[in-house]
């Protein structure tokens, strides 16, 4: 076992990237403990907000609120997303009232979170610290940060025959539609005036380790990518890069990253979404990949890249498995 | 039994103002129906809004809400505010991230209409417009207006050892403090620059008969009094104006009007709160006023102050006993 870094970075979208930092933090509690349960490694989270919508007066971050209440033991275990012992009475009165969108499963628990976030960001905080603010109470054990305090929201580019071509806000598209109307294209609105958030650019920089975990990586990784600044950052940090393959068999772990990369025209295969990111010695994102051990016959063609790569058990089936990835992808990329 | 008026405006605070006006509903619906369920008297409601507050970044119009829930058969019966059968997730996780005030009853149910009403708010409608959507949904069967679209809450100005002289919200004083703390005065934040809301003049001016029911005399119909032209309008309607006492034997019907009233060096009794009305005939508001049986020996020395006067039960124990108080006042201020 290698020694625990000092710090880590990882990008995250929300339930694959929560439960992958579930099992870091578990893998770096035993490896690095801090001796008061959790552990010396200062592991810091640059959180998608691509996802980010403002539905009924709200700001809603799914993905921050995924990793924040996954970490700070608040998820619902069922879902994966919300909170434990969810009611929706607020979601079922605003349906009564016939008030768009009827879609958007907005919790009456997780309100509070929004409504907070969304009167202290109206009072002129960035959503950098109200993340921190909310953070006080979940405690994570991390440092979440958004990728950026602007607003930049992914649309998709759908067609039908009645409606003709447009753009849908993500979340439209993947929750009302859950990814069955084909997308012909994503467009991040508001990107071009989008900065990295405070301290997001120095979390890659200063840094011991670069994780890219099993997150969707056209709309999660992706969307992070997108912000000016980010990806160069992590082109040019001295850091390693390693990335965990979100496809197992050519088929996403879970979600519906296969209708993501359709629409870019990358296979599902972990060799496709490897060669996607490229090699940082050939100008790409990362050095290092882990694929799933059905994929090990994947290995040579993605290491031809220039991309470090090794076959190991890549099913977060529960925390011990979830942690043994973490360590591989310590191990891997720190060697 | 006199004939139905075409036209009623009332002026209405919360719970007791809407109890009456289910009563007067009641009979009108008996003496001048529709023939679809309904009355054919179309009846106004000034809704008060000088107890609306802004909380956790929504706007909550408690008076507004009371007359719509209760007309709209919606609201708690057990409460007599709120919703039935609601739930509290949000406020509890409010409460969790302590987020002040944690003192406010805001229920989910309840939320989405306070969501509902930001969301519009801040898209620009007015808060006219506002309660006209939302009573689309609640059909309370009256045109429910605000008193005004200019933003004009009431403070109380306490005096604490601790804190020294200050004024809080009304909300603060009545739901925190439940008016324990001695009122030295109300002060309506705003008051000099609102306007009557749109058609709130011409419901005073063009009507057959005004009412001001049971409700709060200070901080609910006395607010709506406060916005500049109200008064005025109803010193000079050609309409006549009764009112019924909120006072019953020396005690408030219900809430907390006792605390208010002292508040104003006026005795909390049922001619003590005619006189501060005032004869229409002396520069006044009323022309006629209902009290209580049990305070008949009262009748006398209103009608001295030129206010005509009758004793009738005034206690609003059923929608039976509602209705015959408000065919009383029918009767006596249109006889």
């Amino acid at each position: 076992m290698t020694s625990a870094p000092a710090r880590v970075t990882v990008l995250s979208g929300g339930i694959g990237g929560a439960r992958f930092l579930v099992g870091l933090l578990a893998h770096l509690r035993q490896v690095n403990p801090d001796g008061q349960g959790g552990t010396l490694t200062a592991v810091t989270v640059i959180g998608n907000t691509g996802d980010d919508i403002w539905v009924h007066g709200v700001r809603v971050c799914p993905d921050l609120d995924t990793v924040m209440y996954t970490l700070g033991d608040g998820i619902s275990r069922e879902r994966g997303w919300g909170r434990e012992g969810e009611t929706f009475s607020a979601k079922d009165e605003l349906a009564a009232y016939g008030v768009e969108p009827t879609w958007f499963g907005l919790g009456d628990k997780d309100l509070a979170t929004h409504l907070i976030r969304t009167q202290s960001l109206q009072s002129g905080f960035t959503l950098t610290e109200v993340t921190a603010a909310l953070c006080d109470r979940w405690q994570p054990g991390v440092t979440l940060l958004p990728m950026s305090n602007e607003r930049a929201e992914t649309h998709v580019v759908v067609e039908t025959e009645d409606e003709g071509r447009r753009a849908i806000h993500f979340q439209e598209w993947w929750i009302r539609y859950r990814a069955s109307l084909p997308a012909q294209g994503f467009v991040m609105v508001g990107i071009d005036e989008a900065k990295p958030a405070p301290g997001v650019l120095e979390a890659i920089h200063d840094t011991d380790l670069v994780i890219l975990p099993p997150s969707n990586p056209v709309v999660s990784i992706g969307a992070i990518l997108q912000v000016p600044g980010i990806a160069e950052a992590i082109r040019t940090t001295k850091a390693p890069v390693v990335g965990l393959s979100p496809i197992v068999g050519d088929a996403p772990v879970r979600g519906m990253a296969d209708a993501c990369l359709t629409a870019l025209n990358i296979e599902t295969t972990a060799t496709a979404v490897a060669l996607h990111y490229g090699a940082r010695s050939n100008g790409g994102l990362i050095d290092a990949w882990l694929v799933d051990t059905q994929d090990a016959l994947s290995v040579a063609v993605i290491e031809e890249s220039g991309i470090r790569t090794r076959a190991i058990p890549l099913m977060m089936t529960d925390v011990d498995a979830t942690a043994a990835m973490a360590a591989q992808a310590i191990d891997f990329a720190t060697s």
